[in-house]
């Protein structure tokens, strides 16, 4: 966290080979200045520190909890069992063959994607696209745009940035054609 | 709505007959005394009114969107493209057969889970389940339990009681026994 | 439990409307004569009684646990992120349309059975096939088996009526002809 | 657009990493001189836009739309829904992973396939097959076949080469054998 | 065909089974005045007729030919490999149990859909979502339009009536409330 | 086996619950006057018996096995894994749940498909479409056409008979309409 | 064709870059020195060689056609529905994006095996796994066998030595070890 | 095998090509110190030999027998049913196209899943996630600890090397920082 304030989001993963996805969650809070504070937390790995970790997240006063988890994906629903924080789940991509002929997943986040979002209804998750962690960052601000209204603020402002690439994209095409 | 103060939560659906599911979002909302305000709003026979509906959300200081739509399923996204409020997407089961044989979902909402949930990162949308409008209604109530702390109270209280009610089917299931 | 002594498999389910599928794992162990305990945890609405249930089982001795879980079922999955005996885990297929005009299933178990099989290696589940849960219970007499002969014996002529059946069968097809 | 005449077909597309794709509706329409005019239009970043363009479009006299997007792929439906021109349809697969061992599919494009077909019967979409530009090109032909008497004999002619392409590819094989 | 004039559409089906789901097309298109010819034309049972079929087609001076199957759905496709015409596909949902315990789909009509969209780029099919002939009704109206201006009156109209309905819908839906 | 001639054909299927869907392979069968033989043999009752079933059928001079198996559906392969005759497979339908509330599939038969059609090329099986145990008996009078030219004779005459009911069915639509 | 003997078998394909694949089935009839004959017909750029090709390979005298095709794959189907003589499909697996990050197929070629096998029953394809021409090589044998019995003989000796090559795997796998 | 003691584990598998997979289940057998004996045993083209592998299995007195297969992956079920100590079956990816661009699997290793998890309920398997030989292994352990203690506290030992290597893993995240 490039941030001193106090987080506002807690983004966790359960594995350290996730952090190549979830960054992009961290990068997306910096550059709307959120803090945020990042763990490794496996549902499996670590089963006892779930609730640990949701103490935690409410003593601390996050508002929103990012989970990026990826197979059987048990990370953000086992949270949302723990806590009344709002948690956005990251469906992960994984590779079931990452030998010398190349990477290949078994199901593409499939399996993840519905082992986050079919939870019964008591601890739901806001469940983002397979590996859209930037997706999540962004969620993260519509959130805390209902509390914070600078974030609002910025959330326009992005938007805004993005429509006027559209235009800028479509007057490319334009002058270099498309065939 | 049976309450009467101001909405905190809009529900919206591309037709009534997606009336029957979005019930229970409401039904959750109302039992946690949270205003809500139900539209029906079609992405495809009322595009115009999208962008219409996004403003009177931020006027009327909605802090939470629920949207339930099947089949292409583009009105969460499109609500979410049009402002910065969270949305929350219920992806409903359509029935490509409902002929004298009995009624036939051609892809049982994967197609509206993957229009809801796989939208680009600008526009995120918190994908719920398949057909899960009550998740929508808990999801909506712990993203304002953030700014309102009874409704946090509230969904404690609503964890405990889910608490007791397995206590209470554990200890059924002893007493009749399993086979 | 309609046997006396001490369990050695214990048959647990997310919910009371788990029992019309996991009822069948019960009366296979029962016609094995293998005690069992059988009880309700919930991962998502009583997460706090994972950690507790594994202790239970194996204080109690458990050498088995069933464990029955539909939709993200996370069950089987953190009871063995808690425990080293082995679980075997039903997929339970949900419906996520119950009304009038029939039951319609999203996934047809599909979620679950990856919810299930896709957990890290450290924490496998052997998984049975979709609403499999007279799988589970012979699955759990061939684990048994190593420890206790006369369950290996009761197998074999299990195996045995099986056979002969078949060849009634077909005696059968034979005397009423096919089409 | 290579043609000076005012265009009978308008390409559109979500974002100008699909150009790569969709330049080959451009080179089919070249091929038979039917002019077309490009832009790219984001559903999602530029959804005040859609109306414009429907607008646009009807204003310029464009008989045909093609219209690519992938992922959650709301581009084609919601231009269909502001216009009664017809629109076609190109489902373009996208990768959730583009990381350092190759790029990965999440969906191979069956989300944006289903975010386009299925769209409610007022306002539909000619789909066609997972980044098919090129036929999206030649169905826009089809389409001005109708009016353009010249268009339906550059098609018959295509037809024709096409047949005698296999006719030789047919020979090729013989003279050199298949094993 | 209830109109006496000559027929702009021609509707096909492969069995008189696809009666009750083609159906919807023909009332669609005479809902618009639009003449219409329909018939039987199985591209297995009569292969011969598909270029017979094509050759009265174009001499008949159809503008569009809608074509409804299921299963391997190869119709729609060998139309279009024999004509210039527009093709307009229906991917039928076909079950593989008819028996007495209810209907089952084995696939839910993806196969159809995507027998008929995944056509070679020469010979392109414009494919509607699932069971949808009212869908294709629709899109050879929009397609009509472009030479008939009364057909795009009656399209603009359709709309407006739509945009009307919804109205009507949400207004009831605040008067009776969703809970 | 309604006929009394030597069997050329042998049908086999793994359960009696098959029986149903198996029937209309003999019912073609009987149609052509081809005589089988039929029996239960289940890959996983009676394992033993396959290898015996192989050397019976050599015996017997069999030219053709139809086997049908639903779920895992080893029978069809196994059997090929044994003999040399040509296996046709029927991947047949299984329902995870025939409860009160409606039979549900939860995987449609794609289980089936796939564990027949995927078998190593060493030893293939003919696999026919889900539950098209009808199929399977003309695909076996196709094979016995080879060496029996009344059977290819009565395969073209049931040929031109399907055509002229083809015909017939298009001339009742006219009369009809069909909307 | 390496073989100057009347063909047997006749191998047909939809394009030439199916060769690469196709070409397994022709070394499998060499090997058994089965003569064949190969040709390119594409059921859509050449529809009208379909019928032509169905009464060339009765007057050759062909016993068996194997037909390759990927994406829509209507060359077996269509060829099935034209002729008597039992057609091998072999469902080829086509890729959808063949840019510079690699190649990405679709659908990994389900809808050829779906547009292959769910054929109706009157013109079915005996289908085989995804690319697995040499399965169709194998499986023409089979069916040959049935009339010349050197070929049967060739096929138990061909079993033969695939057993004798897993036990000096299995061998080999001993003398170096699994870990 | 590098444990001379006597095996308490037979790991097989139906291919050599299968040994990448299924070192990883031997090599955590190793580090229990958990003897296994290892062999080829294919279910098509050594079918005569599954009946000979589960006699020896049992009078080798293995406790556990781990099964690999891909594609129809037949062997862990007909092992299954042989035989009533309990199976452990891998399901692996197989690829349907080597060729120079890549890679390419057809199901991902959905096919193998299917044909050994939805065995029918007299002859379960205990099945792993896709390739997941690594929890195959454990799995055998998690069986074996019900007799053999030492394996029991090994396991437990395992369990916490993986707690603490994710505390370890979680304070490099927190000192390199996510972004």
């Amino acid at each position: 966290m490039s941030n001193n304030n106090i987080a506002l989001v807690g983004i966790i993963m359960g594995s350290s080979s996730d952090r190549r996805i979830m960054r992009e969650a961290a990068e997306v809070l910096d550059s709307f200045d959120i803090p945020h504070e990042d763990q490794i937390v496996s549902a499996h790995r670590t089963p006892t520190r779930l609730q640990e970790y949701a103490k935690h997240a409410e003593e601390l006063g996050l508002r929103v909890i990012i989970a990026g988890a990826g197979g059987a994906a048990h990370l953000p629903g086992m949270i949302s069992s723990f806590t009344t924080i709002p948690v956005i789940g990251v469906p992960i991509l994984v590779y079931a063959d990452k030998g010398p002929g190349g990477r290949f997943s078994a199901f593409g986040g499939l399996d993840a994607l519905l082992s986050i979002s079919e939870m019964p209804s008591g601890s739901p998750v806001g469940t983002m696209g397979v590996n859209k962690a930037k997706s999540a960052g962004i969620y993260a601000a519509m959130i805390l745009g209902n509390e914070f209204s600078h974030i609002r603020e910025a959330l326009k402002r992005y938007k805004e940035q993005r429509y006027n690439q559209v235009l800028a994209e479509s007057r490319e095409l334009k002058d270099e054609g498309l065939a």
